[in-house]
């Protein structure tokens, strides 16, 4: 099920090839999953993500295991099945401990229910919340 | 703005009193934040929600302020403007820097993007990347 | 703050102004709410909103009350501010009492803290939940 | 396709067995479905959820079968599939006629139209519909 | 999976029926989607959904094909699968290039990477983009 | 509200005043509105944004008009109250009619009741919509 055709090495753009060779040097494998397979078909958009995207995960005043829990939970809060598959595979990769899965799931499931009630609520920001 | 009116302290039942008085006691501050005062007209809730959100937020194989970094991330992805307020307070008073906030709204918006890309391209899940 | 300018009677097509007034008889009340006024710019639309939504709320196979409670549950989970606060207004009209008020948002709460949960274990659906 | 594998009876902690023991005994039925057996890698927010959702979705003042139809609602406008699924299925094993089905279905999809009128024109709030 | 069995022309009721034959006619094939085929439990609805569509999706002061794309991104941005199908399907048969779905998906993408930044920085509405 | 002050110019980097002039050339005004004046305390991500977003919604296979539609339908499926007003805005700049308005917000409403109404009856994707 996809909206356009997953494309094999032989079927995309050259400029698209170079990414995916990218990619595979920065992961120290093979594989090219899904994703990059279909958006392969604009190879801008394919190299602009993969660029940015590289930038924004890589170490920096977060650790890259707390980036991709972060990502998760957007992910989840979006209901996006694929990413969310993506990146708990990136997180385990990356030493994400079941106990830690555990309290993810906890804190993606709590925030949930206080955001539904703080909505049903209509509950003003407190002064002391905002910057200004 | 709110559905229902926000209960000052000698509104409450004294059930909810005493989920306030909890309150102030593990924060180590008088001031009970608009949320808690908009939730007290139900006080079995209020008293469920505080104690299960101490529990999850507490200190465990995710730091409290990792924790604090997911809760914003799943609120923003649900825009609730309320809980990101509060969420950024409580996480800049554990130390947030700067750098890390910035950092983590870096995260969020990446992960918006490829959640909308991974959508609208309909990409179908790597079989790797399954538990089962 | 809006993207159109709110309208007066002064201000409308006369088509919309026969919708204004239809509003008026069906209620009971000359006010005419914010989101009409906004929709008012759209006579057409104007008016298939307001004879499809009477029709839907009307009494039938569940309660008008009912109907405002989901109402109330779908406005939530999609953060429509405006929506949230016009029928929760519409339920206590319709003698919501303030325990049905906070069951309501428990419920909410509740569906979407396992929501979250389900969304990020990416549960299979069980084969017996299936209609076909 | 899941982020963690379901748990068999003999593969859970003896924690979560117990949970599942309630839930059957509760329901009348040997079968424990896909969510909680997701879930039970976490016997403690497996007990936590279990308990608080037989609280809220217990006869009150409002019955059983209006909080279910709120739930599907929420887990509608949430996308949450496993969620529509099984609580569609709950719905109608506590009487929902197709009648009822098809109005709640009705009320979701005009609630999602006019959510999105409403976000889209920047509605403001009329003062009357505050609580305050 | 559904939760209503999908009718065929044979289950219907005669006024569902009707709808389907006038969906036949206005496209010019005798193929029923799944959408209408679910939905037709309810001829009322199917009816009201149909001619609404119908009028709403007619050149008017946009381009049909402008109108779908419109109707993807919302699909998109809601995670409705089989909405992005369908009318992914509908704007290639209406013309759309894969430069012009490229291009789509990269504002689709974008925006919803600055929504998510907008929303987590809690951004007030500049003056000079409100209507009033 | 903000999470963040947004800053003037005398206060932020010398990088991300560099970015602000850019805009301010692109443009051809003087005013910087308050998503780039809060984005300001990330210079990167500030480049990066306005350079990627510059690219995106230039004139291309899609016209810069249609692009502001389709940021507008994704921003009110997310609820961005902020990126609404501000795309409807630079929408009205490029020319949008009150009657596009118009049509376009119709659509966004028939998108978010089908989206519904679909996810809510779970309907399967026709084999016949799918790419491969």
């Amino acid at each position: 099920m996809a909206t356009v055709p997953l494309l094999s090495d032989d079927e995309v753009d050259p400029r698209a090839l170079a990414v995916f060779n990218r990619i595979r040097e920065a992961r120290g494998t093979d594989y090219i999953n899904n994703f990059w397979r279909a958006l392969a078909h604009d190879p801008v958009a394919l190299d602009a993500v993969w660029e940015r995207l590289s930038q924004i995960m890589a170490p920096g005043a977060l650790d890259p295991l707390v980036k991709e829990l972060i990502y998760i939970a957007v992910s989840t809060a979006h209901g996006c099945t694929y990413c969310i598959h993506s990146h708990t595979a990136s997180a385990k990769a990356k030493g994400m401990t079941p106990e830690q899965h555990a309290e993810l799931l906890a804190v993606i499931g709590m925030a949930s229910q206080t955001n539904a009630l703080v909505t049903g609520l209509g509950v003003p920001v407190d002064a002391r919340f905002e910057a200004n």
